[in-house]
């Protein structure tokens, strides 16, 4: 039972190069959002992707854009362009219900920063995408767009759905440990986990290593609406927001990269394993040196610094949020499903000390990864062990259960703190498999010249 | 017309002193909560000093904790302490309005960390004290517990006059720029705010530079306050919490002391000015050594990089607050006062460069202050330019009005993110002065004993 999924012939939506059309008169914002819902309709009965439409604000909104750029006045690259937004994330004209029955209709009012910072740019904010509960394991309803039997992957099961749909040319998520990028290269998506602290995540301060990003059906929509946003919202508080211009670079090849093993390489499945072996020919064939833990003793100390990263997410996240998970659970533990409740027991025999401890190690690994800045220009692995596991799998590491997937080749990035983009460059089973490059922290911008050159130089790899 | 304050013969309520009564039978939390509530029923139509007082809920929890005394099993050392919570910080039984009236009744129905972790060591949460308007500098109703007419300082100023007024051994402040050690200083409290980071700030970790904090009538139950809630919320997110051991450190009598001169020496009042000359004479006298920047090209440096600190404060908390501003003024410009939103026109003219250049500002007024650490065993200055000013006065800095007082010599602690203790040890006119000492991040232990060594052998000054 394969999935629908062919790289070659495979055409997200994608929007600036509807802009064009925006200017002369051709096509409207309005008309765009049109094809949107009318995709939408079609698909969504399967995909289940949204938990909110906002059509008509959506509408409204579409139709001011059009009105803007018909006076030649757009407010950004990205006027106009439809966005679904993570259900974690504040909205004041939609509730955000956060995966969980405990906050069903919760609605402060309020946008967060990046939302507001994407209003500002005339975006049109169209609805709210499913998250898992709390942005944890624990799935919602969404289907992965390429086989309706298997997880988009998570927690940004609905921003990555909808990308891979092709409902609308971009959405926002969130990643703590791997909730951008797996179920990003589980869907086709084209997106970026930037730096840590690099977007402004407004009201969700309460991780050490949360993050937003963007999805989007092509590299030039995923970083203009990044860039947009850190323009008027910045990053996070203390933090200088995202580097970079407001286009992203033109490919730039590589000439080292590194191999990250990490804990996700002896969990590859034996088809993506040999998938990726043929792709990394290809790099080789076109001229790029490879790097791995046997080349260096750094890499080796890297890897090695890395190589319980899992534990340091399920250590640093369960004890940071310990007391808001205690809030809940003291009045609704029937609201919590057994896989969150299941964190925050291991997190209450966590003492203030063991947290020092795990923070230490996060650290180290941060010196570590600084430490093979010089050796290459990037870093490379999968986004996900292999493709989207059925939807009805209990993977478990570290005494969790990952029904959407195990984030074995993510949690890293989110350790270090360090960009990451995932490049849909290979196929297994009819599913998509993503390849993620990573960068140096702040270095987000020159990144996106490595993934240009890895979409538009290196022919994917479809294993059957 | 002078104040009633009296140094010598002020008796601050403390707690730790109880304690032994509660064990032994003597005395009970309920009965010391009942005390408590005759002096607020006493002093509070002229001190205003609470919005919500929750007397039914403070008695059970007072009851639960003299039935633990009474079984021997107190959960901590603060079991049965009264105590006062800024109204800026989530409680689940009473709403958080934050001295604004567009959160009039608001109430997400959950305890901030440091809530959860005062409930959890048996603190009985008395009520919610006034604050400033959003924690800024648009004045509440209270009054300074020593004269009416003048203010209590600010934002935390129903935490510093409850102290003051003898209502409550201890109370919950935050400071961004001067917010707790100024009013502390105002009220004849012993206060602490902590180095950046090592309380956990629960949902409010919105500006870089905010912290949780301690207002108390005594050291030890300043610290131990502190310490409780460390040992079970933990520091912020990424952060390793507060460092040292349950009790505060004995007295510890200092070599050498470098005198901050900061914004604040060029604003004291000529007596405060000469009361605090007579101070630094008898620290002389005891043999401690005072050093300026007229000793040491590094405090010079160190000086030059703290000459703009309220700048730095202004620009940092203006564009970290500018998106939550933006959202109260699209809908309610009428509920926000004239200063505030004097605040949101400032941080409107920045760009997210404007913003990187503050921040290195501020990591380089760091790096110079950590190269004083090996100098001396601390800083010391005042906690305020003067006693507390008329609540009628208008003094601005920086383009905003400051009615609770100019925060110039509390500026730098919230910039460098340095332990600061406040010491009542000056009276000038009949109302309070706080002397502040401040020491390296994460040396906030060694500074209780600083701060101890003050309180026990520095006789307090009395200027007419």
């Amino acid at each position: 039972m394969s999935g629908s999924y062919d790289p070659t012939g495979f055409r997200p939506l994608t929007f600036h190069d509807a802009v064009p059309g925006f200017r002369d008169g051709r096509d409207t914002p309005r008309a765009y959002l049109e094809r949107c819902l009318g995709v939408i309709e079609a698909k969504e009965p399967v995909v289940r992707a949204w938990v909110t439409l906002n059509v008509e604000g959506a509408r409204a909104a579409a139709d001011a854009a059009t009105a803007r750029y018909r006076e030649g006045r757009p407010l950004s690259p990205i006027d106009g362009m439809p966005i679904g937004i993570k259900d974690l994330i504040l909205t004041q004209d939609m509730p955000t219900e956060m995966g969980s029955p405990l906050y069903k209709g919760y609605n402060p009012g309020t946008d967060s920063a990046a939302i507001q910072a994407l209003r500002q740019a005339g975006a049109v904010i169209l609805g709210k995408t499913v998250t898992t509960e709390l942005g944890m394991s624990h799935p919602g309803p969404t289907t992965n767009p390429f086989h309706p039997a298997h997880t988009p992957g998570g927690s940004s099961s609905g921003s990555a759905a909808v990308i891979g749909a092709g409902m609308v040319p971009a959405a926002i998520g969130t990643q703590v440990v791997g909730s951008i990028i797996r179920p990003a290269g589980f869907c086709a998506n084209h997106a970026i986990k930037p730096t840590y602290g690099a977007l402004n995540r407004g009201e969700r301060q309460g991780f050490s290593q949360s993050h937003f990003g963007v999805h989007a059906g092509s590299q030039r929509d995923m970083w203009q609406v990044a860039w947009e946003i850190s323009q008027r919202a910045g990053g996070d508080p203390g933090h200088p927001g995202l580097f970079g211009e407001p286009l992203p670079r033109p490919p730039a090849k590589p000439q080292r990269l590194v191999l990250m093993e990490s804990e996700g390489w002896k969990l590859l499945d034996s088809a993506t394993l040999g998938g990726f072996e043929t792709l990394l020919g290809r790099l080789r064939d076109a001229g790029v040196e490879i790097l791995t833990r046997r080349d260096s003793p750094l890499i080796e100390a890297f890897e090695q610094a890395i190589g319980r990263s899992l534990e340091i997410c399920r250590d640093v996240c369960g004890f940071e949020q310990r007391w808001t998970l205690e809030n809940l659970a003291a009045k609704h533990r029937e609201g919590l499903s057994d896989s969150i409740y299941s964190r925050l027991v291991l997190a209450r025999e966590m003492t203030l000390d063991d947290y020092r401890a795990v923070l230490l190690q996060r650290e180290l690994a941060r010196r570590a990864f600084a430490a093979i800045g010089g050796l290459a220009d990037g870093v490379i692995s999968l986004s996900s062990v292999g493709p989207a596991p059925r939807a009805d799998n209990q993977a478990k590491d570290s005494g969790i259960t990952h029904t959407t997937g195990l984030p074995a080749f993510n949690a890293p990035s989110s350790v270090l703190g360090a960009p990451a983009i995932t490049v849909p460059l290979m196929a297994v089973g009819g599913l998509p498999v993503g390849v993620q490059v990573m960068g140096q922290p702040h270095a987000d911008a020159p990144l996106t010249g490595l993934a240009a050159w890895l979409a538009q130089h290196v022919p994917p790899v479809v294993v059957a």
